[in-house]
């Protein structure tokens, strides 16, 4: 395995969840290892629908054994009902990650497309086209939802370093201002303790 | 037990997730058996949270025992960030149902509100107060949202008889109609035959 990390990314849907899997080693290279939709029938009831879907994403998870879990982020601009229900399947998996202790990421439609085609502008197909070409594939996986799935996992794999490189650099800037802020109170204290010592100065008066 | 429904009304939320147990007696007696809150911290990351409240939320189940699980159904015309996590939270615990085979109902905070005080646009006030009133209990439940969980309880245990008679209603309605369709299409197929045996009449020319 070496510094191989394993990324599912998933597209949540009731109708058509889209599942992608994507190894990702040394600078960008990524591989697709699997692609697919779990899919739940449209009469069926909500709860057996959710059921539906996060057995079958839990079967992805205990075949593939991925070590992060990527999920594009709901937003509720778009149609009430369906916004519902997305939200719904995205939390179901996030519960079947974090129950697997896995490591949840969550990412924007926007920053899925920019990290792959370099626009957080590019429209569906522009995607697809792109993804197919990053992974070296011979056809377009499809449905839609199936090539958003590997678009998020390789998004998470080349978004994941930088984010951790951004995380270690606020850190290293919060313990730079925790320090200065320390040096700060410090010099302060002595100051008020030289100004105490010296009688007959600094002190109140009414 | 006899003819005795236990209900668990929950009003999901990620920070508070309101939950409620109520014994459905007949006629429109209600008894309240538990009130409660599940809670996760605000600092904790999402996946985590959802798996903090879903551990409580069926642990409720596992001692409680209800036959069917009431859930508030989530609107997107509020705060976005907050309505993500509630359906996610909704999600988990209709799937938390469907696992162990229970009724899942979702009811609209207008339809608890119209089903406990006669009025769809009571205030939260207004509803615990009358949630208080309908269960005797000898004091206001706290917070706000497990006084909730207890109305979408007794929402629930009011409006299901309703509900089944109306779904009976219209069963009988498809029937008759089914078979007023399939009588209309015998007479026209006799008629036709009729006209088919009288030589001479009823062919089409050019």
């Amino acid at each position: 395995m070496g510094g191989v990390v394993r990324v599912l990314g998933v597209d949540p849907g009731l109708t058509r969840c889209g599942l992608g899997v994507v190894d990702g080693g040394k600078g960008r290279s990524v591989t697709s290892v699997a692609v697919g939709v779990a899919r739940s029938p449209q009469e069926d009831e909500l709860a057996s629908r959710l059921l539906t879907v996060s057995t079958e994403v839990e079967r992805w998870m205990d075949v593939h054994r991925p070590q992060v879990v990527a999920i594009e982020r709901v937003f509720s601009q778009h149609n009430v009902r369906t916004v519902m229900g997305t939200a719904q399947v995205s939390g179901v998996v996030a519960l079947a990650a974090a129950r697997r202790g896995l490591t949840v990421a969550f990412h924007t439609p926007s920053e899925v497309k920019a990290a792959i085609s370099g626009s957080g502008r590019a429209d569906k197909k522009q995607v697809t086209a792109m993804i197919t070409k990053i992974l070296g594939l011979t056809e377009a996986p499809k449905p839609a939802d199936a090539a958003d799935a590997l678009a998020l996992a390789v998004c998470h794999l080349w978004r994941a370093p930088m984010m951790d490189r951004l995380a270690q650099a606020e850190a290293r800037a919060a313990e730079l201002a925790r320090n200065h802020r320390a040096k700060l109170k410090e010099a302060q204290r002595k100051q008020g303790a030289d100004t105490n010592a010296a009688p007959g100065t600094g002190g109140r008066t009414r």
